[in-house]
């Protein structure tokens, strides 16, 4: 693939929406025509670049602010670069954006009642029983994208058509050529 | 350019060894011929990635740790790296290796008191009055790379032959392909 057009896309939504699971679907959709794809969420950054941060609103802006910087150098340099992270506050969403620059906002939304519902990590339990202090939509707010150039609904979706949205998005706008 | 294969080229040495300077004169010759070429160094990267570490054994780690991510994946992704950091443990720049890969390790090399001598920021005027207490060369250690790829002599080397040198090793290992 030669000449590759660099972009992050930022997946935004609560915990349990989806974000990680449809960059994955989309990760795997891409390399399979051999484009360079870089996928960063908490799982994979936190060992080397956030470990120290906490869920203070201080601390998550501060790792939105690092990764921004990641997906900066990586998307400047020819790579689509799949950023999920739950984000919750519209202003370091904003700044990751000034930031990139090509910069795709997909807001992943589903019902705070289905990722509760969903609760994969078992994490929602722990936040309702107090267990975990600043969960955002339990305990602390999500800021909701006003004006996001791509919005999913997993909860009516399948993965595979929240993927085939971003997939279009990017042909669209010529980001990636292919006839997936 | 196309297929362009990553490496990070990892300087190594005192305050004032030069090694930003060689990497700016690589990075300036590299982009002549389009290449996809990234520079990292304290002042790069303090605002966005490093801005609460200080100058412990932890912190200088830490950093380290920190920038061979990023330098992982510009790497994994095609680019060529440059990262200057004064890098002083063998075990975290060892790690750093491990990590990246494609590494080459470029020990800048220039004696203390060359160093001491230009003190181009002031810091080593600072360091011997007390005002910094931990300041690599003169309260801290400094472990030199025992079997470096490259061994600059910055004390004895212009710039160009500097960097002349690493775009040599480059070419010979197949890293570019050029006529510089």
């Amino acid at each position: 693939m030669t000449d590759q057009k660099g972009v992050t896309v930022w997946f935004t939504g609560l915990s349990g929406a989806g974000k990680t699971t449809v960059a994955k679907k989309i990760e795997e959709l891409l390399e399979k025509e051999n484009f360079r794809v870089e996928r960063l969420d908490g799982d994979i950054v936190r060992t080397y670049l956030t470990r120290d941060l906490g869920f203070s609103r201080e601390d998550r802006d501060e790792n939105i602010y690092r990764n921004s910087f990641v997906a900066f150098l990586l998307t400047r340099n020819g790579v689509i670069t799949l950023c999920s992270f739950i984000s919750p506050y519209r202003k370091a969403r904003k700044k990751a954006r000034k930031l990139i620059g090509n910069f795709i906002e997909v807001y992943v939304n589903a019902p705070l009642e289905v990722c509760r519902d969903r609760d994969i990590k078992g994490l929602y339990a722990r936040a309702v029983a107090g267990e975990i202090p600043q969960f955002t939509g339990i305990t602390d707010p999500y800021e909701h994208p006003v004006n996001p150039e791509i919005e999913l609904r997993t909860d009516r979706e399948t993965v595979e058509e929240s993927a085939a949205k971003v997939i279009s998005y990017l042909k669209d706008h010529s980001f990636i050529q292919l006839k997936l």
